[in-house]
């Protein structure tokens, strides 16, 4: 029996243990506690402010369902912004679309950049792209200075507290819309629809009033709170549900979480998540 | 900060915490520990040799998809019998649906049946309808006595170590296949996905030498190991991801976590558990 325990409540009263080999990182930045940690079961893990963030083994779940379902049904998904996801993870992924030409991304802590560049090399491979920009800086300004720019804007940001509340507030996503192109799409974090429900309600009903299509969909993954997670999905013009995925099977062959069915099904919500959308 | 902490670990390295309030029953019967916890998250909590096996708070997803699919798909399902599932958590959906007129229960412990009519009233209220029978026996045993019989077959059982390892054999999907009437089926419950990618796989390559149709489908738990799980489907006649779901609508408005989308989209799978099958 291994004698260090990670331990993360989800809520006050429930939570996820997991055994620990060895505490590889532990810094306080301007903006966080950074933690890296070796774990038995999956890996290394990332943790921030006593949160996982992501871990070797279940990340590929988390980054596949924020960028594809966004990039798979733009035709021509060329300019992307990803705001957060300093661990890169989400670049990986949307460089895996050849027409994508330049990614954007802004993150606002430096030291999350460094730490996953030494612990995390298959994560932050694809920072040092040629068709990648790192921005060390606030979201929330940088879309202001870029308006109709965006083919795709992800939003990778971490939970709705301190910081990072102000990115999913009304005048955000007002800066989102801003600042995507014609024919865009936005995807965001939403959390766990069965422990925060009424969080994935309050951002669809504060992206309805700007955007004409507007879905929550789903995904499994395990290290998260409760497992199940939320993303949702905004444009002007796609409708994920009816959209054609503009798929190479190259980039599906190497995908390890989702395919066209998974991506389809991932926007059936169970009963008790529609209800909370119905409010 | 509450001091009694119940903790089941999913893994040797990865486990699930829930806060205790109370709690309020610890029995050995003839097959196995039985626990009664009221949790401060989950509700009360039934846990059998360690392992949760249902909370207040989320059985109903578990209940509902192990139930649903097998009867929403058949024309006619009017003679039923599960295999475990003392709890009586599946004649209660079972029930639901207005074409049944007999539902067999067939549960080795009596133990657990006497428990959960006293903790879980909520549960168990459908094992007093006049159309149910209980059987408290060995459901191995009990196939052979019943050939020909089922509309549908469900098997509610614990996870396949000690005594329950032989209701994963080909041998008791024999007798599965040898108790359904012409145009039935079965599901059977089949672990964790993520953490037992090998059972699902395993069961699937048995089921198919027997059955022209077997398909698995997954649901979220979050109690459940990696808060993912599977279910195997399997019939001679009925190809769940084509059939037409045979549901009223006044079935479909008592439901929290099944609608016909959700139905579909469960037999969905991500390519790191496709991987496991085609193996």
């Amino acid at each position: 029996m291994p004698d260090d325990w990670f331990q993360e409540n989800h809520t006050p009263y429930a939570g996820l243990t997991l055994a620990v080999g060895e505490r590889l990182h532990d810094q306080h930045s301007a903006y966080q506690h950074i933690e890296v940690l070796q774990t038995l079961e999956y890996g290394r893990m990332l943790v921030l402010d006593g949160f996982v963030m992501l871990t070797e083994r279940d990340e590929f779940v988390y980054h596949e369902m924020l960028v594809h379902p966004a990039l798979l049904t733009h035709p021509e998904p060329r300019r992307v912004l990803i705001i957060g996801g300093g661990d890169g993870g989400s670049v990986r992924e949307v460089l895996r679309h050849e027409t994508v030409e330049r990614v954007e991304l802004v993150e606002i802590d430096e030291e999350v950049v460094k730490t996953c560049r030494r612990y995390f090399p298959a994560l932050t491979r694809g920072l040092d792209d040629a068709r990648v920009s790192l921005h060390c800086k606030d979201g929330f300004d940088y879309l202001d200075d870029h308006p109709d720019a965006y083919d795709v804007i992800l939003v990778d940001s971490i939970d709705p507290v301190g910081e990072a509340a102000k990115l999913f507030t009304t005048s955000f996503y007002r800066k989102v819309k801003a600042a995507l192109k014609n024919g865009g799409s936005a995807v965001f974090q939403t959390e766990s629809p069965f422990y925060n429900p009424e969080v994935v309600a309050q951002v669809s009903r504060r992206l309805r009033m700007l955007f004409a299509n507007v879905a929550p969909y789903l995904a499994h993954i395990p290290t998260y709170p409760s497992g199940l997670w939320s993303f949702t999905f905004a444009s002007q013009t796609v409708d994920p549900l009816t959209s054609e995925l503009h798929a190479k099977p190259a980039l599906l062959a190497e995908l390890k979480y989702l395919n066209p069915g998974v991506c389809k099904a991932a926007f059936a919500l169970p009963n008790y998540i529609r209800a909370h959308l119905a409010k």
